[in-house]
């Protein structure tokens, strides 16, 4: 039995299965990072509002982690339809960069729990930076094996590859930001959407 | 490489795997926002029971969240049923829309929580005005840039939107009370249920 | 637009999903009412030992809670599979019908924490009713409403039938015993997987 | 009605549903085994730092708890890609099989909590041999009963009884080197990575 036969039979569909329930999972799971806060003192309205007040930073790190989740899904979308099949070594990207995937809720809670210090920045940043890489690992071994369909030309191809590098570029900036400015690197993410929509209009 | 051509790239397929997973989940982990009591003072079966009592508010937001989320998932099924393609707006109406979702069980624990506070019911209101809201946009967008099927008439077209409109207007009644008898505002979405009902049998 | 044609707009592929994910969500979250245990006193391995005992009862609950709600899913499964359409009724009763199924980690927990008390295993047996008592509103208004596939027969009919009305009345069983042996009451629930076999081979 | 009917009633497709979210919810949640620590003493980025050295051993078993799920979802895959039709017996196995899935972030936690003591890793470790023996029950009943396509020849038949083999192996392996070198045992499941590829390169 050789490892050839092996590799052409994961079908591509079960993966975006298990793909699309852990982004499911992963994007719901961010809403248990935001506690509901306790109140010191006596309560009342005013007190309550402020409670939610202190958890705001929180409350952005969960958007911001929910939309950068739902991006990263429409990316491998757009991947895995240009797929034709899938070999045991594409698989394994994949599974691995699921593992970045679900680490997000908990660098969510990290940097809201510890949003002052540049490690819990570094760190998230570090891991949106993987998340980037296997990306880009996943379409240039497609490209390089030929597991690409043969309908997909040249200029799609590259344009696929740009999106993916403009993110690459936009986590190593977060990156460098966390030592500077911690509590606002995760801001420049922002960026990667007027970025993705500008260089699908050149 | 134009915009237009990636639009058309995401099958409604893989948008309905992600909303059902996302929706199965929401409406799983309610039931975490539902913490078994601890009892104060000694054990018994009276005082477990007593303190059952006292979670019995939560145990009605969840319920009533639950049935509202599946109200919702039967309204987006409703619209995606009729819809032949879906651009990258539309899909970002829907990325959205499920934030807002996602936000149902953290909502579901604040006013559990609170449920004496005008704050926690206003918020939770809010969120609810955001899912009626983007539900509009998603069938008004659809039906603006002819991403509906053929075969839907206008007639029923405007029959789903009239059913998002009952929906719009039950948020802005649930936050109007909210000031009012906060504790109760949310009962006024058991009306959705007759409502829809009348709607579709005049 | 009248009733009737909504009615017929939800395939039964999409409420499989449903159904399959909330399953799915609700089996693995029942492993999260097993929290790993404090350790009372010095560390040790014979300490870690004592204190996994100690949880010993809530492992029986998960199992049982697991494998009840694996039977659950095979006998929706058992109904959905002779099931050629689904109108507005029958589709509520479903969404009903997963309440009760998201509400079983909530009565694992529960029961878990005060085995020794009847108010919990009457409540959480009450929970089996209402699963079982809405399989059966499901397969009865299936075959009234003539939404079961024609190739299906009366025997087959009556046989799913008879297996709903088994569970229901172990959960009555379970129920009664609830007042009587609190703690033991749930083992009643074992009877199914014999009694369902010796039903099949009559 | 007989119990031969039954069994074929359930198609591959529903039960790959369950088992793909029941591994994309685990894989999730292993994250929620890893809770942000918290920092004895005055707050600072280093102090931060030094609280997350002391979760680095949860760290390696959720990377490593990931890691075997997804080797054990593509097994279960590489099986089911070559079934024809699951009887009841089959299915259950399956179900069986799931619970002991469902158990591995509970594990994790517990060898998180107690890595230096032998009862965790061995409790952790029984659980994987449970998930390596019911896996080959699965394969070995399937082509005991015909239940296997009729185009998979013998010698994949082999290879893939092979491979759970292989993991059986190094699971009892685990097992024994609890007891000896406990906080350590789990670096043996990093074996089954080169093996499998040798296994398959022979």
């Amino acid at each position: 039995m050789s490892h050839k036969k092996y590799n052409s039979t994961v079908p591509t569909g079960r993966i975006e299965a298990l793909v699309d329930g852990i982004f499911a999972i992963a994007m719901t799971i961010l809403v248990l990072t935001l506690v509901v806060p306790d109140v010191a003192g006596p309560l009342s309205n005013g007190a309550v509002e402020n409670a939610l007040y202190a958890i705001l930073p929180g409350f952005y790190t969960l958007v911001m982690s929910f939309l950068l989740l739902a991006l990263f899904w429409t990316l491998q979308h757009r991947i895995f339809h240009r797929i034709k099949q899938v070999d045991t070594i594409m698989l394994w990207i994949n599974l691995v960069w699921l593992l970045f995937i679900v680490l997000v809720p908990f660098f969510a809670s990290l940097t809201a729990k510890y949003a002052q210090f540049p490690i819990s920045h570094l760190l998230s940043n570090l891991n949106m930076l993987g998340i980037a890489v296997f990306l880009y690992l996943n379409w240039y071994y497609a490209s390089k094996r030929e597991l690409i369909h043969e309908k997909v030309d040249n200029n799609e191809i590259a344009s696929i590859r740009g999106d993916i590098l403009i993110f690459i570029v936009i986590t190593l900036s977060a990156i460098a930001l966390s030592f500077v400015i911690p509590a606002w690197s995760g801001l420049v993410y922002i960026l990667i959407f007027p970025l993705e929509f500008i260089a699908h209009n050149l």
